[in-house]
């Protein structure tokens, strides 16, 4: 079976075709820069690169050249596009209707759409995929995957925030959460490397690349996320402040004469590692601290790894018992100086972190405890498209 | 050596004299309703209670009325009011100015005074304070002791936020902390009662009263602490919300055209218990749960507790080490519901809880882990008038 898996942001489109038989990625690549004079498009047929620079005026565009890629005649991975049995969507946000992956239905289509005031950045996009990729591929069958999904377990106490009753009921402001395809493929994963049943499993995942979350798992299911209303609060993230002081955005815009649309747009877009220390590059930032000593340098990483080291605590305690802690994303996998950071001196929690073992390089799932560590400390690569592909191969499974 | 404590609010004044040779109270009382047509003194000499509802016009008129107490013909404790050597000024803001208490010179009251624009709502009320009681007691020494004096001991990666740089270095955009005296207090009197001494001495503090804070320390030390730039931010209070997604209030504002004013007041009056489910009344809201088990009661116990919990795991991470938690102030006192709903299930964090000892009824330190447990758990009477007595008296020795 194919699945062709689709990303939708504002001005580009991600892409990954899958055979689900053997799990393997056939076409995958990147639709960017959607509207303006020249486009680039990335793409590749395993080892075989290609970039094209032609404008894409538009996703519809965009997407149809993705179809005729699949079917190129030297290249291509199917003869026609009515082979693609299933597309599989991610959607940011699935509010509190969506506790799974869905059929993408009229009904669901609409749902998303009554998402929008929720996530304005984020589900007009992934509205638009759907609908041009519903025209596309009539034949294939959608299936909205939710970044917000995993999470709808969480109990009340978890989602609610201390504020008028009513903006829960009236406006909708709770706790979502998001990142949970990844929170969930990582700890899945995990599980079936320890060979522990994934009801029984017990975990604290640690999504940490350009935006990053945290997940406490308790028994397969997501008890408490770091994000939020929106994917603003928690860790301290590329860009994106995390946890502060909620009355700090009402001192700016008093103090500065500025407003608060302002100051929400310096808080995801110039906060976070780039506020800091000036730079949201990871790499960039070890290297100022361990070739010149740079002091914003090193707060960035202090203040990063504190955050997450306190999570972690935090969610020691919500769960009571765990399994393993799962680093995953970009830095989660990469920056063996942020895991060692987050981990050090928690040995009362039960965590025994091993330096040498977070030294090695690898692209699987990587113990980094020592073998008397009561919880497990692992790096898991994450496979978002992956998860995204699976699960809508279980919705058709499940549902027809 | 008699000293007066005073803490001066917007339209009130609370105070207590202490003989400091014996840290007894000889008269103590609160002033209310300063400036409206009716006041509200209430005062007592030990046993004795009195009640005075004439009006109060100024802060001025309330102090003097205070200071004719001492010196009353036939209930007072002194026959001139030159026989007070020091004033304490409960001081909310010191900024980064200032790391202990301090005799307050010009240059201090200056100071005090730059800080306004980060608490404006505090700082006024304590200026006046001060500068009424330097006229009223000429003779006296007059000393500030800071709410957040004992947390400028954090280290900068605790108390910096993820936000552009700009706005700690010309803002002062920074966590502070407040309830120093009170963390301090507990946390000596407990170390003095375990036999630890205070230099060796860590610490989770849990000030749970209208408003609420925690405290990790440290050797004795402040290393973090849960309210921020203002007292918003942490615990979940009586009306104020605690931590939420820093993006929640630009969304209100937008939803309802609202205005980011009066969304602050709405996080700082309308929210926390309140805002759950209606009233900030800990007892009430117990009564609710147990004898009408009402959901809204029961979301705000559970919400109320989880913060706590998830703190209490966040400091046992970033301290390594923790000899005790201490709860302390009006709920953390007195509700045994809370101190067991807050403790429950940690027992991988190395607390053991005691539910029969929790339940015992005694106005002095006690202890509510069971012998085994590896971290103590402890209830504690706060005493900030008495911390700030003493403090006062510490400042004249070493400065005079």
């Amino acid at each position: 079976m194919k699945v062709l898996v689709i990303n939708t942001g504002s001005s580009s489109i991600k892409f990954q075709c899958f055979d689900m038989d053997t799990e393997k990625v056939l076409l995958k690549g990147l639709v960017e820069r959607i509207g303006e004079e020249v486009g680039k498009t990335k793409y590749s047929y395993g080892d075989k690169e290609f970039t094209v620079n032609d404008k894409v005026p538009n996703h519809k565009v965009g997407l149809e050249f993705i179809a005729k890629l699949l079917v190129d005649p030297k290249d291509g991975i199917i003869k026609d596009k009515s082979e693609i049995t299933a597309v599989g969507h991610r959607t940011v946000h699935g509010g509190e209707k969506f506790h799974s992956s869905s059929l993408i239905t009229h009904d669901v289509l609409d749902a998303i759409k009554e998402m929008v005031p929720i996530a304005p950045l984020h589900n007009p996009a992934n509205i638009t995929g759907i609908e041009v990729a519903q025209e596309i591929f009539p034949n294939a069958h959608h299936i909205a995957v939710f970044d917000t999904a995993f999470h709808q377990t969480m109990p009340d106490y978890a989602y609610r925030y201390a504020i008028p009753k009513d903006y829960y009921t009236r406006l909708h402001v709770r706790r979502y959460g998001f990142h949970g395809t990844s929170h969930l493929y990582v700890a899945k994963e995990v599980a079936k490397f320890l060979s522990i049943p994934f009801d029984k499993f017990n975990a604290i995942t640690i999504h940490a690349g350009n935006g990053s979350s945290m997940a406490a798992i308790k028994g397969g299911m997501s008890i408490d996320t770091t994000m939020g209303m929106t994917p603003l609060e928690g860790l301290i993230m590329g860009t994106r402040s995390g946890d502060i002081d909620p009355a700090i955005p009402h001192y700016i815009v008093g103090r500065d004469k500025s407003n608060i649309d302002m100051v929400n747009v310096i808080l995801n877009k110039q906060s976070g590692l780039k506020g800091i220390c000036g730079s949201n590059d990871m790499r960039e930032i070890q290297e100022r601290y361990f070739e010149k000593n740079d002091p914003d340098a090193k707060l960035a990483l202090e203040m990063y790894s504190y955050r997450i080291k306190k999570y972690i605590g935090a969610y020691c305690a919500a769960l009571g018992f765990v399994d393993a802690i799962i680093f995953t994303a970009g830095v989660g996998e990469n920056s063996s100086v942020i895991r060692q950071m987050s981990c050090a001196g928690l040995e009362n929690l039960g965590i025994i972190f091993d330096n040498a073992q977070n030294e090695r390089r690898t692209s699987s799932i990587l113990e980094i405890s020592k073998k008397e560590s009561k919880i497990k400390v692992m790096v898991a690569p994450t496979n978002e498209e992956l998860e995204i592909a699976r699960q809508s191969v279980e919705v058709l499974r499940s549902g027809l």
